[in-house]
């Protein structure tokens, strides 16, 4: 499965009082990598993919995050994203964030259905079965 | 002039690893502080004014903030925001930051623009004279 | 136990392309819903807190949140926030956010934990039984 | 004088309602893009730099921004900074934020001020003089 790997130089205002990453921040990169990701398998942005489909988004029905190890201001994180699972129109996200050695520093998961708007009233969404071309995409390695 | 005053408990995610606010904390206060004396003067939330006049935002030409003490976690800010000009279509903003005990922490302004969607092109906005409706709502003490 | 209940006013900032609540900002306003929660229970601001009990934090250990409904853009939301358990000295805490007519728009979780300074090493935090004077404030009602 | 130029990618979560860049997120690109400059300068991280210089900060005196061309979710956009002058502890700093043509979309000034602890009393801050070897690193190109 297409895998989407970005590094995060943590900046002094992610951080809190206690110089670690505020972490609502973490769900702003979580939001981020997801889009990035779908990016890279559609070879469009999220725009311009939404367009395409007749999609009104990734709507996002939970997300979690299970910390390890906090990071601090200057640090640089890598954040690897995929989709562990697709279902017919939910699928699941699974971010690893780690630490410039290596060691996990946190994990994140999304569980995100694909939606479309309803031909017969524009302001209406539905989930909606992923495209196959899409699920082809990422299958892509 | 219109005024709107609002009280803000800085919280902990809106502090630095120095423990005050991270500065442009003020300025989404200060966004927000604008659209509230807008909605105080039109009785209009931002979304309901734009659609009644054919609105397309209040478009920004310069923000700026002057800092006079930092402010730490847990410290209750009053906002105090007025229009101190307006000019055809363009006017400013004034937010007046005071600690609990009156001592003004900073001011910030805004310059900002009344803009309208081109009636030839929906996609167009153009400079707008400021409905006089508004500028009679904000004469209001 | 003890309940803390805020109101927040869903800003223009607050939002996405999409016109609803981007949705890290929940996060922030449980984390700062979790710490008003913890200022009403001793009467203390968490940095006061903190000092008291040479405390170190409340460690987050897991976050979550469950989204029904999305929100727009000058909604009042309601934040209700109270400790479902205490362990020794993890915690689990529940906010549940509803719209103005009382509907649940999402919930979230945290799991959290108590941790102090070591007495040996002012650097290193361990985790730490829940002072009792502080259970006992949250069995207030 | 030295320059720092970093390219950054306009996110989803940046963006507002009218689906371009919500105003502040424009201040935390230029409060990290100074940090960002000033590392470069010293080959330290902010933190190993203030712990060096007895610092105490690169405190914020003035803040503001021009702007041009509003940008949307998807664009790549340049922020190239510079110190345009330094006086004795003061100095002010320029960004200019590019679209990916080149086209200018906004200019950025912060005035800030270089501050050490009072050898007296650690919580007391003062203005002081910038380190020469800071300033002569500023010289290299």
């Amino acid at each position: 499965m297409l895998v989407n790997t970005r590094s995060i130089r943590v900046q002094w205002g992610d951080c809190d009082p206690a110089g670690i990453v505020f972490y609502p921040r973490y769900f702003e990169w979580f939001d981020a990598s997801t889009i990035l990701l779908f990016e890279k398998a559609t070879g469009l942005t999220k725009i311009k993919m939404l367009e395409k489909y007749n999609g009104a988004g990734l709507a996002l029905l939970e997300a979690r995050a299970v910390f390890k190890i906090a990071s601090q201001y200057g640090e640089d994180l890598s954040v690897e994203t995929r989709v562990t699972e697709f279902r017919r129109s939910s699928f699941f996200v699974h971010h690893k964030v780690a630490k410039s050695d290596g060691v996990l520093a946190l994990e994140g998961f999304e569980t995100r259905l694909w939606t479309a708007r309803d031909p017969d009233d524009k302001n209406q969404l539905r989930s909606s079965p992923m495209p196959p071309e899409i699920l082809a995409a990422f299958q892509r390695t």
